[in-house]
């Protein structure tokens, strides 16, 4: 069966990115497929591309159950989990966002992580999402590279200012894995586990594992209350 | 000046219902005018709609700010705070939710609140902002009344139900304040508090008075980090 | 109708200049009396300082009522909180303290904010309440000036001191909002938030506004449990 | 020498019941005196009781140590743990409240305990200060027995009531032990452990033993910070 | 590679139904294998049954490593997570306790869920790992069947009484999804998501998808700090 | 009657340290006697170290208990609290960690304390107690000084290193009491406290204090649920 990867912003060129960096994955039962959301912001930078995304979002989940195109289960690729609880109304499959996903990761794998992500206004909403999750006690701190997300697919020195980054904030907060907090740094999780020497877990393929899992286990997005299919609406005659 | 009401909502009646409850409130700066938006679902229950709801109240401020129409600030009278965050990007003026408003309220009043709304499925993402606004120990509960929003308006024996399900909540919990959660519920605001003997927080007018009260303090939204204005977005080229 | 300010301290001379700094307040139904406890320490620094005056602000109440001179409301103007949950058993008008009332319209501005006050010893006093109000996760920090209270009315060169503490505090903590920790402070408000290009929170006139609403709306302190009136002592007879 | 016990409420008839419930306390190197505030209220039922009685506690303190009758430590009989914080301001010795002691103590007895007290406007109070020591995951409830303060001396039926409470408490909530959340429950520590068959913790006898030990180990009050004596006040000279 | 299933307890028998109940999991990269712990109690209900087995638990890690028979990961199955900890300092590979995987996984499927368990004295211990895991926000409730782990394997009315004990428990905390609170309950899983209408989880399975996992993106257990191989002992010479 | 002290690792030295550093501690109705763990690691550095010698603990215990070698009561001497609660299910009697008494005492006379302990990777497993006591509000952090336990009896420049180390901490962080983070520094206590001029703890002795104390007053293990006699085990038969 098919694993839909959404990238939840417009940007085609970052997805072709997520999806060649894919391209490696073993998955036994399940084949790829990505998206993106052609009316979204370009990169989700902040809470109105964020409420923008998410609509966009739910909006092709939704469409695309209503026209039968069913999947083995969705993969939300923006860090910020943009919209995974709306879709999950939408659907019974599993929706799993790479930010919960990369976390629980690397809560498995060491005592506490820090996560590195893009500009530091995403900072306050990746933190928002940590609290919520019951993660803060395990994140040793959340720390900008103040390159744009657009900006990660191109300059060659942006890999020295994340190193630097991220060198950094495990040494000052003693944290023992490292969390890329943006799906476009996905193409440099090999080259910094290698070069930092702790663990480094990118989110895309996290997420793309556990709805396999998920999947081949033959679990679904419970449909018991608030992932229930939304409401039929009936204005009231006065 | 003007303080701008925004249903997130798509429902006109439910406007003009707000509208009407408040024709009787004394403001010395201020007028107010009442917006609701179009394309929004027309009751806010659960995630999707709320996702919804927020991309076009974000969109509506959005539009209204670039053609020039300033306001003293705004209310977003859902007791969700849907699209809140989104929408103090797009202003220097004062957003404020009504849920929040009212728990703010009610946390000055007594020691804890009991928070009734309507359907079970938004109890979660009620009970996710009280988390999120530090008032989990403050509240001493959220219960729904099984009324759907539409519903609110019409039946005069909702109010009987309504009544009940408080009157247990704040006994059973030892509230000592009740908190309206839907903005269609504050037309019982004052029947609610005669019946029940303690206060009873509408959450509209409780947002109104205070962004009057911001607005006349000279206090904005912050630019300054989380509510920027949105950044401009440059494909980067390879 | 009246707000009455209570200073909790037994400042005249501070009492006198919060006075003056709300002259330019506009209410449309009230208007403002202030009024000091003579009996209390000069300024509150610490536990004892409290103690003593929680206890006279809550007696001046007390006789206040017992003599039928009822009020609007009152605001405490100490940003402690000082006596605040006493002072409500007796009466059936809102009480609202300066500190809560400030970090709660912080809330509605920023993602977070940090609060700048006078010594180090009251930053604990501070930081219970902030745990209390549920506000830990908004608040960036709590620091202090080391300016004592009663210093903050007399040398210029204070100002200096406390852009200097404010502005590292909120580069550091990327904090958006500044709470003035001190009634004393509110002189420094306007120039503080111009200096600083954030909003900058003065909890007197925050409290003000906030009783005024709470009166126009016809919202009373709760008299259900926490804030009953006193109980009747009678010893028993073995 | 000697360590004192202070009832900070007015009532001579409880301290001496308190001083009779501990003549059978072996004491290595200490003698027990027991003192009240013959200003504070009969009984501490609210926060305005409190208010006072923590102002006329850390009134005799101060004055004690300012004539120089030092003393090992102080114990503050009053389970809301009224003035502590203000008392300990004025010593260097210890100063021990016999809320924060019962509960110590039952942390190291069980994985959670129950405190039954006296009336259900107390239990906010107590709640407030359970969440202060950080206790709030080992205590599975505060519970009122609905017997006030200077009843609990008096009619021999008042075990009873006091022993259903409990029962039902441990059961419903799987408590392991019992906290009494009153001095004034001291008499019946004994028969109720005995009844229940678990630990029963009477805090007047804990915190004695607690400063006892404290300043056997040569521990004091730090006075570093918090607890620095109080500040020297001048007014400032315009 | 092989993904070693290690039950921490005595019981052969156990075992092997663990074993059988994995025997239709289909795993692209890996094979299982089944281990016990034969000096371990047959069963780990309470405190001093998981300190022994944790010992055994890292003691069998340790020598098996010692011996170069090195595996893709561990899963360690009690739901009590017990040992997890000192097993991970003596490897490099992934090793995941069947509890956290469980509540991992159902927090990804509903707002909350429950967890029904054997006896109730292991339910505190459980709590704590939900406390420390960071997940008592999406935890509604921790409930016993009272059925001893070893009586699971036996009798068929066990069955009923399971789900009796977990409708409730759904029902009456509103929860989303059930998580089974023992390894013994894995073959269960099917006929209970079934009969209740939610997502049920069984650990056991849950953890080696995770393994797997994490071993095919080449993430290991970091070593940096709190998981770094243990310490050699060199006893001070005076 | 005897208070049984135990080391829980293997170390003959560091337990003959212990007993030499409590010779000078008078108590009126108990006497101590010391033990160590033969076949525990040497130093508890570490999770797995912790695991081996939580279960020799316990087993030592269970063993002296099931001769009828009873005891007024055990203190469990590492800070990690190691095995505490696994003891608690073979006896009747008090059982307390040296960690878990020296917070509390610290939080008696201070608003906030620092830790200071050995490695740095013996912090996580500190701060991890810290958070289940509740008293992560009143740690203001845990420091290491980086000399293993081992090394704390010999050379006399280590403890230069540790007042450097806690004398930064207490300042950064607005420490008001030291913590001894390890039972190996307790000879340390007395020079220390001249030094900083601070309270400094040492868990030992107030684990000793806190063991008579309870003794004393009747008070023992809750044998209700958590800490209940370890279950009989019955293979069920097919």
């Amino acid at each position: 069966m098919t694993i839909t990867v959404i990238n939840p912003n417009g940007s085609a060129s970052m997805t072709k990115h997520l999806e060649q960096g894919c391209n490696d994955m073993v998955l036994s039962h399940h084949t790829l497929e990505f998206q993106y959301c052609a009316n979204s912001p370009l990169s989700i930078e902040g809470f109105s591309d964020g409420a923008a995304a998410a609509h966009h979002l739910a909006d092709y989940v939704k469409h695309r159950e209503q026209s039968g195109m069913y999947t083995a289960g969705y993969v939300v690729a923006c860090f910020d989990d943009t919209g995974v609880d709306a879709a999950r109304e939408y659907v019974q499959c599993p929706v799993v966002g790479i930010g919960e996903a990369a976390m629980q990761f690397a809560s498995l794998l060491g005592s506490s992580f820090v996560v590195m992500t893009t500009l530091q206004r995403s900072v306050p909403i990746i933190e928002r999402n940590i609290e919520r999750y019951g993660l803060r006690h395990r994140c040793a701190g959340v720390f900008a590279s103040n390159i744009p997300v657009l900006a990660l697919e191109g300059k060659p020195n942006n890999y020295d200012k994340m190193l630097t980054v991220s060198r950094e904030a495990l040494s000052n907060r003693f944290g023992e894995v490292l969390v890329l907090g943006c799906a476009g740094m996905s193409q440099w999780q090999e080259k910094l586990q290698e070069d930092l020497g702790v663990p480094v877990i990118d989110g895309v393929k996290s997420a793309i594992k556990i709805v396999a899992a998920l999947s081949d286990l033959g679990l679904n997005t419970s449909k018991a209350l608030s992932y229930a299919y939304p409401e039929q609406k009936h204005e009231s005659m006065p």
